[in-house]
């Protein structure tokens, strides 16, 4: 039989695309003894937790959960529910997510229209209503809020403007923004919102915080095709987290996650959401401040930023996966490589939730430029 | 902002149907800081658990992972993958996930060929032979080794070699049976198995450790179409975990999760299967002679027991929602109730991993004969 010692992971200063860093506090709470997902105990949470949600999400949507697996997860679930066989998806793609919404729209047997703006940018407003005016039958606009792969932050709030105004409900991927910048589910009238537990929530990866509008639940009720994948069928999951004593068995919850995603809101209802970005903000501007001193410049325009997730340009000359592997073996602190169109170019330096500290842009400008010193030798 | 108390799990033995008892070693192994999931120790982890996982599966498949969801994720994952549109699958029902199975087919466009059984009782093979000659096309068999809902062990060697005379492919579901029950994965010759990690396994609830042959690696391989999910795609899947330095970014991996997988399978390789399957047949026969002396019976024949999950039939006039809440508030215990075709008819009471044992079977019984004693008065 094979075996293998006991795993200890090493320190590390979690200042990538994420995961974040997880807290003390929110780790405890991880480790509690699990119990049944259907002990009164149990519901009892879940609905705790529904509630916390939709103060986070800014919504009164009921239906508001975490589903039991990741970001990507919550990607599918949105758009596998709102679009049947044939119908027609203005999806949006300024970096890697925009593209997988694209194809997973396709896999469900929809027709993506993609719009396409530069990497690094926010989305194009202009080619994206030319594209709903040139598709009026579309049934929704897909977009991604905050780009994880360019640093890119889009006017979420314009764009579902304009998707009302052509009829089309919207599928947002929150992942990144949820927490860390403005994000109003009911006051920018979003209809299919999906995030992530491990980026400014600060939770440990593996849950995907959902919310779905009255009318995305009424176009899912409607629906003329059954749901093609089981496990992720809104109206199935709308029964096992409804909690009022006609709760129905549909799987078996992450239990732990939840009591560490149940702590985590916590930590940022606490704190309150407009103290949270403005956390944000301001230690995003403290890192963009100490980079350019080091000659590192942002891919973004200013007025484009994200504040939680900054992709800077590699110097000339420096090895970038060098650098990276530097920082992380000799100073603990793991930051991301680019993807995608930016795989080679660009470092991703996350500064999200908990590790979203002045502290810690300190220690990562400090790590940077001694690397950066000891490469140029 | 809404907001609650920290979350206190009350205290709880946990012998249902799942979660079982998760030991404190697992706990802690759970509570550790997070990593990255592109963290070359973490990348170390994951090749770890994929050695684990073929020693739990006695199996040498190279595609042996974890899926980042729970169990019914991996049934959904086994089905989109082999089976498309157009294709039969006979599937074996003799009880819920059985049924649920045949509803995952025809969600992805097969067509199920449901073979019944009677709930409580191994899947009948004659019926299956007969189903597989009528239908000479059918691509796979799909059945329920250990089915959850009704404490039957199937005979998976039996079907197994009968699915492979008439050329059909096998899906297995071994959620409940993993290191409680003997599974051959390798010498039944069984194509795609999917498993939870909360039953024997003892881990915390929300992943699905999959194994596919390399039959079932080359009929993905050969799809007419693409897989209909993105997340559960197994081809990406593959890239993902493969670990040689080619590992391509998919989704972010439940990493604390996977710290307690790795620590549960740990404790199973360490303990042997043998000794575990071993341990799980006295506690059971312990807990069947306890329960005879209590005028409680087990449903299903003795020679197609399962030994971690008992179902036993409720005595008259015993009101048994009201004989279940006093275990679990009175005593701390929890039991399953009955699902389906059974729901009000039967408890069913786990003995899984961690939690199967001796004091817990003398615990259990010792309560439920006070509770029935006083429900008699």
């Amino acid at each position: 039989m094979t075996s293998f010692n006991a795993f200890t992971p090493p320190a590390r200063l979690l200042l990538g695309p994420g995961p974040s860093p997880v807290s003390p506090r929110v780790l405890a709470a991880l480790a509690q003894p699990t119990i049944g997902h259907l002990d009164p105990a149990f519901v009892g949470l879940m609905d705790e937790i529904k509630a916390l949600l939709r103060t986070a999400f800014r919504t009164e949507n009921e239906m508001t959960l975490p589903l039991s697996g990741p970001g990507s997860v919550g990607m599918e679930a949105c758009v596998i529910n709102l679009i049947e066989p044939g119908d027609a998806v203005v999806v949006c793609q300024n970096g890697v997510f925009g593209g997988r919404m694209a194809e997973v729209v396709r896999r469900c047997g929809g027709q993506p229209i993609v719009v396409e703006s530069p990497w690094g940018r926010a989305v194009d407003i202009e080619r994206v209503e030319a594209a709903l005016r040139a598709h009026p039958r579309a049934r929704a606009l897909g977009f991604v809020h905050a780009e994880t792969s360019t640093g890119a932050r889009s006017d979420a709030e314009a764009l579902a403007r304009l998707a009302r105004a052509h009829d089309c409900l919207t599928i947002v991927d929150a992942v990144t923004s949820l927490g860390g910048s403005p994000l109003e589910v009911d006051a920018w009238d979003l209809d299919a919102v999906y995030s992530g537990s491990q980026k400014c929530l600060s939770c440990v990866p593996g849950l995907s915080p959902v919310t779905f509008s009255a009318r995305a639940m009424q176009t899912i009720a409607q629906r003329q095709h059954p749901v093609q994948s089981w496990f992720l069928d809104m109206g199935m999951l709308a029964s096992y987290w409804q909690g009022d004593g006609g709760r129905s068995y549909h799987h078996t919850a992450p239990i732990n996650a939840l009591y560490a995603l149940h702590e985590a809101l916590r930590v940022v209802v606490d704190e309150g959401l407009p103290a949270a970005w403005e956390r944000h903000r301001e230690q995003h501007l403290a890192l963009i401040a100490g980079l350019e001193q080091l000659g590192v410049s942002p891919v973004v325009p200013a007025s484009e930023r994200l504040c939680q997730l900054n992709c800077v340009s590699i110097p000339p000359g420096v090895d970038e996966a060098d650098v990276r592997r530097r920082l992380l073996l000799d100073h603990g602190i793991e930051i991301g490589a680019g993807l995608g169109a930016l795989a080679g170019k660009v470092w991703r330096i996350g500064l999200m939730g908990h590790g979203c500290r002045a502290e810690n842009v300190e220690r990562f400008l400090t790590a940077l430029a001694g690397t950066l010193d000891r490469a140029g030798n």
